[in-house]
């Protein structure tokens, strides 16, 4: 019997400080364009003396996706470790003023809050240097039947495992939801990441996780596949519920036999301000479909609306009400 | 004989924290649309508690004129009062990374850095509740020889006078000024600011303060005037130069017998994106011309250029390089 919760995430309580930059400083800092890079202190102190005047806004992949399934209306938590320090007061400030029960206490001492130096170049792209500081003592004690409780479904992100015990909390925070009837959804985060840890994803995959949410390369970093009718028969091998974005292309559900293809709403290009929280905010609808136990076909269309709107605007996180007026065809 | 920094500012040092709510939740808390009201730790934590989530960028209305200085391409400086912690270090790196030259150390103890909530209505006004924290330890011993220099203008705010050395320091900043050959230039930050501080700025502006920037109420609050044809009659028993923002009805510089009327560039309503830092970027397009011995009409038109830019963008601060292809007419 699950408790009133209907998603709770688990993952790595990231401040975003942005900023924005040419080419050439990418260059100077070895980033590729587009990418995201797992940095130590001393480097984020680095790039941040060499970063121009930033704004500091709560990010975090999984974090995103449960702040917009609050905006949606939905009852939320959420496990993630931040240092009582002043950022780690802003993640929690912003989480817990949707409505979102925060299930950890600030760490009184160790490494500060994680953030992610996101540098956005003219053409619009992110490219990240994260540091994970607070996130990286995420631990197995961290992980309890107090903590997780009974919710719906715990929704858990691939770079859960770029922590030491991610892995292990993982399997853990798996058992307990099992055991109450929980559903385990993924979030496989970026394909750099499934590269990093493929095949404990598969195992995972194979043997816990309920629902795989992940891009068109996500997925076919995971089954390692070229084109997406391979990615699309590699499946058959696998029992879980697949939701994976193909951004203009829209998504595909597959689930058993059953294949649900969702086109994309048309947005041109001029309409398109920051495709940044696409992929968070088509979660956040998706999952909120499910909860509410709406039809996946209907899932897939919150989902597509979600991220339709994120990406008209700045900023990644889905605004209040969003869905309040949407009808499902 | 002056240094090579052209502009140092001495100000209120703080970060703000923004979000958007409804007109219920001014009301709520008790707050006048678009009022800046000065509060303590207590209902700063109350406010911050009540508000969404929020983003975090370094602000200040001065700190926003030497930043919008800088990178027009001027050498700037600036005073004002941080805490060492992660907000004043978000503050000073924002700062630096401009080529600001930060004279202060940070406070190793007292009180946090200064943070504004900026709360931001459907209408597009802000509504500020700001705590001064560590601002108000700032004090006549941070103001010397050593920090002052012998730039060629300071530039201090009306705010100042909210700190409780805030008229000592200024006074003996100004003494330090007028021994190097430094113009003292004051803006006047808002007209409650005036209200709660005329007697002092009148005798200030009488009395070492060369250059006045303000906006038309502002100083209409100083002189205790009606209308605007009365505010420029009573202008006539200062020596002082003043350059007065009028809005769409662009700005007027009066500076003895000279009277430069310039009006403001045609922006049609929907052009207008946020109206913040208008004040701040007028007045750090007018000090770079004036600073560059430009004539006082080419400086209003700097003013005008720099204002008329930013009310067409989200956020208050100037962009580098922005007058490169200005040419004055």
């Amino acid at each position: 019997m699950t408790d009133s919760i209907q998603l709770l995430g688990i993952s790595n309580a990231i401040v975003d400080v942005l900023a924005h930059v040419d080419e050439e400083f990418l260059g100077d800092i070895g980033a590729e364009l587009g990418s995201m890079t797992l940095i130590d202190q001393n480097r984020a102190h680095e790039i941040y003396n060499q970063m121009g005047p930033a704004t500091e806004m709560s990010g975090g992949s999984v974090a995103n996706t449960v702040a917009g399934f609050a905006n949606l209306g939905g009852a939320t938590a959420y496990i993630g470790k931040v240092r009582d320090d002043q950022l780690g007061r802003i993640f929690n400030h912003d989480m817990k003023s949707l409505g979102v029960d925060i299930r950890l206490p600030k760490a009184a001492d160790g490494a500060p809050t994680a953030r992610s130096h996101v540098l956005i170049t003219a053409d619009g792209q992110r490219t990240m240097q994260t540091y994970l500081g607070a996130c990286l003592e995420l631990g197995l004690a961290d992980i309890s039947d107090e903590t997780v409780g009974a919710p719906k479904a715990i929704l858990l992100e691939g770079y859960v495992w770029d922590i030491a015990e991610g892995p292990a909390l993982a399997r853990k925070a798996i058992e307990i939801a099992h055991r109450n009837g929980t559903t385990v959804a993924l979030s496989l985060s970026d394909s750099f990441c499934v590269e990093r840890h493929r095949d404990s994803f598969v195992e995972f995959v194979r043997d816990g996780v309920d629902i795989v949410i992940a891009d068109e390369d996500e997925v076919s970093a995971l089954v390692e596949t070229g084109d997406f009718d391979d990615t699309l028969a590699a499946l058959d091998d696998f029992d879980n519920l697949f939701a994976i974005t193909r951004s203009a292309k829209g998504s595909v559900i597959v689930y058993g036999d059953e294949k649900i293809v969702q086109p994309a709403a048309g947005v041109s290009s001029e309409q398109i301000v920051d495709t940044t929280g696409a992929g968070d905010a088509y979660c956040a609808g998706f999952l909120f479909g499910w909860a509410n136990d709406l039809p996946l076909s209907h899932c897939a269309q919150y989902g597509t609306y979600c991220a339709t709107k994120v990406i008209q605007q700045l900023g990644g996180r889905i605004e209040p009400g969003l869905l309040d007026d949407f009808e499902v065809r």
